[in-house]
C-alpha cells in the first residue's frame, strides 16, 4: 500500500497524449497525462470518463459546443458523448475511468495508446 | 455536463466527517470531506477506497502500522483492510469509491453518515 505523490509521478514522464496508470481500484484506474495540441474526436460507448485538471486549461469540444476546464476543475464526460480535448498550452490531467476504457474509443489513429504504462 | 470547481465545492460546507458527493460515474462516486480528529476503525468488505489529500496531512492507521499522506498524495486502501483516519489539523480529502461504499463499513457509530449529501 504505497503513498502516491501525484506531482512526483508527473515528473517521471514527458511524453504527451500517453496516459500513465498510477492506481487501480474497483476495476477503475487513475491515470495521469500531459497533453498539448488537439486530440481526435472519439467517444467511449460504455464508460464515463472523469478529467481533473491539475495544471493549465483544457478546452473540451463537444458536437454542440465547448467547455473550458481550468486548474482545479473536473468534468465528467458521459458514455457515448463524443468529445475532443484541446490544450493550447500543455495541460496536466488526472483521469478516473474504468480499466477497460480504450484511449480513443473505437477510433484508431497514430495517437492511440493500446497498453497504458504504469508508473 | 457541469464543470466542477473542487475548491468552490469545499467552500460550500464546514461540517467534518460528512463526505459530500460531487460526481457520479461508472457506479463510482467522487466525494469531498473535511476531517479533523480521529475516526473509527472500520473496513469496507467489497470496496477499495482512494484518498487524495488536497489540504493538510492525514495519518492513516492500519493494524500493522501507520502511513502519513500529505497534500498532493494518494493512498488506496484495499477492500477488507481495517483503517482509521486521523487528522491532527483539519484535512481536506477527495475520495473515489463505489457508490455503494458505506461510510464506516459494517461498524455503526455516532459518526456514521447514511445518506451522503450532494453539493
Amino acid at each position: 500500500m504505497d503513498v502516491i505523490n501525484v506531482m512526483e509521478k508527473f515528473s517521471l514522464f514527458q511524453d504527451q497524449w500517453s496516459p500513465k496508470v498510477i492506481a487501480d481500484l474497483n476495476g477503475q484506474q487513475v491515470k495521469l497525462a500531459k497533453i498539448k495540441g488537439e486530440f481526435v474526436w472519439h467517444d467511449h460507448k460504455d464508460e464515463d470518463e472523469l478529467f481533473y485538471i491539475l495544471k493549465g486549461k483544457l478546452k473540451m469540444q463537444f458536437r454542440d459546443g465547448v467547455k473550458l476546464i481550468k486548474e482545479g476543475e473536473i468534468i465528467v464526460v458521459p458514455k457515448g458523448v463524443e468529445h475532443k480535448p484541446i490544450a493550447e498550452e500543455e495541460v496536466w490531467v488526472m483521469l478516473f475511468e474504468p480499466a477497460a476504457t480504450k484511449h480513443t474509443g473505437d477510433v484508431e489513429t497514430d495517437m492511440t495508446v493500446k497498453n497504458y504504462e504504469r508508473i
